[in-house]
């Protein structure tokens, strides 16, 4: 069973995006397409043969939590152990730390290949990865020695602990306290929830990168820092000994099933200690490095399942015939695939349509994080980053409820039933518009900060990137209904943002925020669009060169479900305009009381 | 915990629809408000003391299938028995067949009170009171002799048994055959599946109303006839006899999991008979009444979902305190309750809309069925039941997947997990858009056939049903940019219509049906605004007689609400409008080829 498509991968990698062009600089010298190649099948060896081969299983026989320890698949521990020894985790970091300076856009693209084969599995090593990077960043010499090597080898764990019962969303209401001692360690005392893979039977230990509130510090934000709170320290003998965090429980959740998410406990026994990782106070900030890291995981994440769920369907679709062509009268004619079905195409495209739009994204984002990381204009593509990272978390998220509600009905009833993996991604899905920062919380990033930060210059910059890909695609008359389009949104996006931004001069903050998750919605149609125009134009130069046989069915797969974007996803900006340029704030005026019936 | 809201059923009865004044008919004059408010008060009360309880445990713990029995909660006998002696099943049927003559409009507001409590439980009654139905009006006396007394007395199950492994939507080429006898009954051969509540060990027997192909008859629909094929016969002796239908297994479902759908094994050992009902050759035809009356349910049970979805979120939004108002600054303020978050209220305002403006159009659906039944303007009636169903069906069917799923997001990540009902409302809706005629089925039913039959006097009738609420509503100045969207969006459904009716002369039917789907969401998006204005209407009224405490917030509330339904739902016509007026027709282009990579 496929879930991915090694020829769309390619396509990205080498022919949209060029990655192997990265090579220019010296951190990315050694790398070239034969590199990437050779990252990418094995990426699909191991998704094939150490993966999705328990997508079923880690879904039906979800961990068991049994005094204290959880108990999961046994196939993590050899899954664990390959990355570790394949060097997955630190894949990007430099040689001189085990790494392969690969890029973000192939790991990227290697983190969508593990994700939708089996992205429960994928959680452990991508948390382990995302928590070294903090102690990477931010970590003394001898937390890096204690910690970085056992966490590269996959052989402990890492995991961002946030949550409390009472601090969801809220981040600055946490109440799990830090005291100093003398010893260069904090007393950690308190409570966690919802934590990813924050307790196994298959690693030796868990490092949890956990915010936590100075004892008498101020309150909110300003009070926080970061500590790294393993559950077994390592003492003065260099032995492991136990650090009083405890798992109480794990959830039964809707999906996502095969890493419990758990509640954990920390200085039950006042003996939990924690090491400040950078400055006090600024955990948050720092905490961010890892928030945006995984935020582009979940976006990822969420991309990957659709990837499974559609190309669930569309096998489906090819194989099971159903009725007849709407002008065929004679019943005895023989039935036809699914997918001669029009409506069925119309459901497959949008899949596709929502899924490799936003992988392209996603590669986008990625390689503005390469040239950032490599000096080249190093502010612009981390403003771009920083501006792409909430519409990359969340409209793969979000659109993706729908896209695998799709893979469901182009199942008929079979896709309600467990013997089709399509109502498990429909459930695995469902985790992505809520954990990392709801979609609420992206809403009001992108509109509450990002697109004014430094004075709108990100959103300047990508006005930039967009306008240049239509000034591409301009070269190619195919194109002209796609370009006419997307310069029309352009506009639009250009005259609404900066009419909510004037606004936001004589309304209520809360008022200007009120409709943010929409303005999101409305900017990710936008985006998406852009990335179709791009897949678009490569397509388009690629069959003006008489390429024939599957290549040909490629590109013109290209061309048909970038259409269907335009024709059918992107109209949706004109009904979301209307309603976020009204200044009639019926989510803001209602009052509780008109709720009680 | 609330999974209704008894103030709004009242509302709809008493005071929108006014339903009392049926019985200005002599088949209802003994009903008044108050047989009316007995007959709620009985539903609310079974509903939470024999319903609800199981609604979680229905689930942890589906039907099992052991050698052809299959074991259901035991909590279903004595609900059935207290359905079959309360007259439930058959309570609209005339009283000489212990009916009691009940307007359906009251019915639908009962079973949405039944639905959101525990759907699963009550299919049982359900689909036996639509079998009975067909029994009823097609019947011969001595089929009605040997049935009814015992399906409505929730003895015998009753069931539809259409779908079988090669012919789900496309039911002109299902297979199972009935021979002709010389005894008065056929010989039944062939598998059914997804067949809910065929086989449980709390009734004595169940009796499938089936189409099966005559033996030799022609291809197609034609060839398909309705046949009573019961597990258990009545021999001469008037003992049950085995009659060879045999449950071969049952399916692990996402959702929906109280009610087993069975795979169903007719004549393994030659055994199996089954009695005509009606003509020959008539079997779908006849099939439509119970298929009408199922899709209205399935309507209804979609409502119900999400009733009690929004009701659980609404709970939680007002216990659980999270963050503060945007503009407070202070950290140490006080935390709020989630629902004075403005994104918050916009998430429950939109389950609320969706959910009340679609149990609006079912009673409107119900009372138009009513008038039918009692012959007042008839054809008319009938053509305007036959014009909604597809909207009815499918509307809370689709926006329930989004707003269940704000359900869970009001939750947070808490809502991903078990301890809260909304995940399990979450995946026992899916199963609406697929059941009883998918969504593009109704799509092709709405654009194919209903809004052009009868030379489209079921569209005319219908525009002036709504026009007449435009009328009325026009005697409040306060619901002025309600009432004047509303217009607006029935110039353009007019002007839409006629203009995709006009091309269907001279672009294929493919193409003319290929975003039926899309047409039936327009469709349904006025629907749903017709009804609010109705309903906004009656509370403006109401408010202006000066009424106090909850009474002003209930109807304050209905404003609130009505006001979100037009600024963020209705609004999307004109996105679909743009998509719908397209000539270029990806989605019937694209080959099969094109989705190769």
């Amino acid at each position: 069973m496929r879930f991915f498509s090694r020829r769309n991968v390619d396509f990205l990698l080498n022919e949209v995006f060029e990655i192997q062009k990265l090579n220019r600089f010296p951190y990315f010298a050694d790398h070239d397409v034969e590199t990437f190649k050779m990252i990418i099948d094995t990426a699909a060896k191991i998704s094939e043969e150490m993966m999705f081969p328990y997508f079923k299983p880690m879904d039906t026989e979800p961990p068991r939590w049994e005094n204290g320890q959880v108990y999961v698949n046994k196939a993590i521990l050899p899954f664990m152990e390959e990355m570790g020894q394949g060097g997955w985790i630190q894949a990007e970091k430099p040689y001189d730390v085990g790494g392969q300076q690969l890029p973000l856009a192939v790991k990227v693209l290697a983190n969508y290949v593990f994700g939708a084969a089996n992205y429960s599995m994928y959680v452990y090593p991508m948390l382990t990865a995302g928590a070294a990077n903090l102690i990477y960043h931010f970590g003394t010499r001898e937390m890096k020695d204690t910690y970085l090597e056992k966490m590269y080898s996959g052989k402990w764990q890492g995991t961002m602990a946030l949550t409390e019962p009472d601090a969801g969303s809220s981040l600055g209401d946490l109440t799990t306290t830090a005291e100093p001692t003398d010893q260069g360690y904090y007393m950690i005392k308190g409570k966690k929830i919802f934590i990813s893979a924050a307790k196994s039977d298959v690693v030796d230990n868990v490092v949890h990168l956990m915010l936590a509130r100075l004892k008498d510090g101020p309150a909110g934000v300003a009070g926080i820092s970061l500590f790294i709170v393993p559950e077994y320290r390592v003492n003065e003998a260099g032995e492991l000994e136990f650090n009083d965090v405890v798992c109480s429980g794990i959830e039964h959740k809707l999906g996502y099933r095969g890493s419990p998410i758990c509640q954990l406990s920390m200085g039950d026994e006042k003996n939990c200690r924690g090491w400040l990782v950078g400055q006090e106070g600024q955990g948050l900030a720092q905490m961010f490095m890892m928030m945006n890291e995984e935020r582009i995981n979940v976006g990822v994440g969420a991309i990957s399942k659709i990837s499974g769920a559609y190309y669930a369907a569309l096998e489906y679709a090819q194989q099971r015939k159903q009725g007849r062509r709407p002008d065929q009268k004679d019943p005895a004619a023989p039935m036809v695939e699914l997918i001669e079905h029009a409506d069925i195409k119309r459901m497959l495209l949008f899949q596709k349509a929502v899924m490799e739009g936003s992988l392209a994204l996603a590669v986008q984002t990625a390689l503005y994080q390469d040239l950032m990381n490599v000096g080249e204009n190093a502010e612009e593509n981390g403003l771009l980053v920083d501006l792409l990272i909430p519409i990359l978390k969340t409209y793969p998220s979000e659109a993706g409820i729908l896209a695998t509600s799709a893979a469901i009905q182009v199942h008929g009833g079979y896709g309600y039933c467990g013997d089709f993996p399509v109502e498990q991604y429909y459930r695995d899905i469902r985790i992505d518009p809520i954990h990392e920062g709801t979609t609420g919380i992206q809403g009001q990033d992108l509109l509450g900060r990002k697109v004014s930060m430094k004075q709108g210059r990100a959103f300047q910059l990508y006005i930039s990137e967009v306008e240049k890909t239509i000034m591409e695609s301009e070269g190619y008359p195919e194109l002209a209904k796609q370009t006419q389009s997307l310069k029309e949104a352009v506009v639009l996006m250009k005259e609404l943002t900066a009419e909510l931004l004037d606004k936001k001069a004589w309304i209520t903050r809360e008022a200007f925020l009120a409709d943010s998750v929409l303005f999101l919605d409305f900017m990710s149609q936008i985006a998406i669009a852009w990335q179709w125009l791009k897949l678009m134009s490569v397509a388009v130069k690629m069959l003006r060169t008489q390429v024939s046989g599957p290549d040909h069915s490629f590109y013109q797969g290209k061309i048909y479900a970038g259409r269907y974007f335009f024709d059918y996803e992107l109209i949706k900006i004109y009904s979301l305009a209307v309603r976020l340029r009204s200044d009639d704030k019926v989510t803001v005026e209602v009052t509780k009381t008109y709720f009680e019936d």
